[in-house]
């Protein structure tokens, strides 16, 4: 996938996950969603800090101790190693682009 | 800087590096051009690899091998670390806005 912006016809039903490089410590991917949410009561806890940015569309995160978020596009956000979130909605109209980074990112792991 | 695509105003005169995060061994930065280039004869040659995707505007890329390559909005290129490369041009209307990740991408130092 040569460029973000250029997505695939027709969109996939599911939301998608596409390294931008082979995860070798750092995961760097793009996200499209079209109109997913993370199902209800689902909360993401993951091992690897994430950064990510929102390249096209609206989209709400909340977090697991009441914050929340909307994001449009540039909008971006750390979620740091097991801060527990989850995505509320995504607009399919048009449909999300993120951009990913997951790794080390605050260094805690030396 | 809450928002990748917001420009400063006026835009600066220097190109402009913006880290997103603190450098922890991964940088994540906004670059601003404004039709800057590399000085002829300067060749970029990092001891990190570096992962970029220019988010807006054109702008051309030469390697010292001979390759060259123009990117668009959401083109992206790996740049290994060593990899001497120069900007040959970047456009100013509109000013470049760069995403670029520098760490270890390739998991070459274990």
């Amino acid at each position: 996938m040569d460029n973000l912006f250029a997505l695939p016809h027709p969109l996939p039903e599911q939301e998608t996950f596409e390294p931008l490089l082979p995860d070798r410590g750092v995961l760097i991917e793009r996200i499209i969603s079209t109109g997913q949410a993370s199902p209800p009561g689902h909360w993401y806890d993951q091992e690897r800090d994430e950064w990510v940015v929102l390249l096209q569309g609206r989209a709400k995160l909340v977090w697991e101790d009441g914050r929340t978020r909307e994001l449009g596009p540039g909008d971006h956000v750390l979620l740091p190693a097991h801060e527990r979130h989850r995505v509320e909605w995504t607009s399919s109209e048009p449909p999300c682009i993120w951009l990913a980074v997951h790794g080390d990112l605050r260094g805690v792991r030396g």
